[in-house]
């Protein structure tokens, strides 16, 4: 057994889904790790460069998160009385969207060292594979990171209003509600007719991308899988409508894009 | 000589400044690079990864950009005559406030083929030194990147007006113009009793950071040093103020932050 006293809990960002997009130092904490919590979306190929490590999947996906919180929060601090390198995978990275905050209070009140290890958020991937800068020259100089998800009953359209006044935004967690978001981002002014790129499974060889408008998102979302998917917003993917319609490509051919 | 045809420019994300924040994929490549044009920020040891490598330095900081960015996509064009691996490293990820659209442009409309690295951007990096989410749970459901630089004559406040509506917000390339953007954050309503983290060369050993409000960042900017730094706003950043003060603190006490 430790030295309970010297564990230091590691939140590590898993990146956007491909093993070699994880950092350096990522990769290298991984094979050290005594023991991994990684949510249940994790790319088991990332999880296979701890094979030393016990796996402890904390899996949530949408719904039911306080509970859930509570309880990877106190796992995390009871690994840490047996367990001197404990990795807490996220995917992308943990400050954007990955409640990492929760898990930061929870170790520091119980006074657990604590590292970050920053990932790739699968918006940077994304703009990669569509070969599209999410900033642009005289076209956009501000670009929102946004979730729709909201706490049960509440109605709260700042996220919405942010989107409208940036001139890029990516959506998180968004593909699965496209109706409302689609509704409340149109009340808040965003032209219906401005390009949207879904894109699904980033990074990954089943990789999938969608072009269509704020208006007609709803329905292109109709046609997701069930990966995770980034929803992204602006006139810097105009030109992408000429080139795909709104068919699916894969990104074997890199998605079938050229420039504008 | 090499088959030109065959040639493939890799736009890569060089990451905050660490060299182990690059990707595996950006290190792998780095170690397979015939030649690395790079930044003039560019951390030496990452450099030092590409030791085979032919390393072209395209220096630009602010001002004088149209010539520079010409000069830089024509290199990249003639490159792709002479090598087979050619790899344009940019700071952060390559997406994100890197002009990357203008190289992607010029590369496509010369025929040769392109592949993006993302990486870690400025803005997450200093989150995990912060040891602060960018998002939180009812405090920030938004985050916008912005720049403030200007084209020379124009006077766009809109990166403005986009970082007023979202609840975190990041700005790169602002610093050394902390005056101008303080008061054209007020302007557009930003509250400037606001908290503001200002964070110079991230991920680094010399990094630092100092804490202080929308209204006090000119004269908090007036202590930085030459490196390049983030500008952090938002309630997020609130508890740091007790903690912290506005003293420098140093990376290697963690910046001296616990929990809020």
């Amino acid at each position: 057994m430790s030295q309970p006293d010297s564990a230091t809990v590691y939140l590590v960002g898993a990146g956007p889904g491909a093993v070699d997009l994880l950092t350096v130092r990522a990769a290298r904490l991984l094979a050290r790790a005594q023991v991994v919590f990684h949510d249940a979306l994790v790319n088991p190929e990332i999880l296979a460069l701890a094979p030393q490590a016990q796996m402890v999947a904390v899996g949530k996906r949408s719904g039911r998160h306080s509970t859930a919180q509570r309880f990877i929060n106190k796992q995390l601090v009871d690994a840490a009385q047996k367990y001197q390198i404990i990795v807490r995978l996220k995917g992308g990275d943990p400050m954007l969207f990955g409640r990492a905050q929760e898990e930061i209070s929870a170790l520091t009140q119980a006074g657990i060292t604590i590292e970050i290890v920053p990932g790739v958020s699968a918006a940077f991937a994304a703009s990669a594979q569509l070969q599209c800068s999410l900033s642009q020259r005289a076209l956009a100089r501000s670009v929102v990171f946004a979730t729709p998800r909201q706490a049960k009953g509440s109605v709260d359209n700042t996220w919405a209003r942010a989107v409208a006044a940036a001139d890029t935004a990516v959506l998180y967690m968004a593909a699965g509600q496209a109706d409302q978001v689609s509704a409340a981002l149109i009340h808040e002014g965003v032209p219906g007719e401005r390009t949207v790129a879904i894109v699904e499974n980033v990074s990954l060889a089943e990789t999938r991308c969608r072009i269509c408008t704020v208006a007609s998102m709803a329905h292109a979302a109709k046609n997701l899988g069930s990966g995770p998917a980034v929803v992204m917003i602006g006139q810097v993917y105009a030109h992408l409508r000429q080139v795909m319609e709104s068919e699916w490509t894969e990104q074997s051919t890199r998605l079938g894009l050229g420039s504008a």
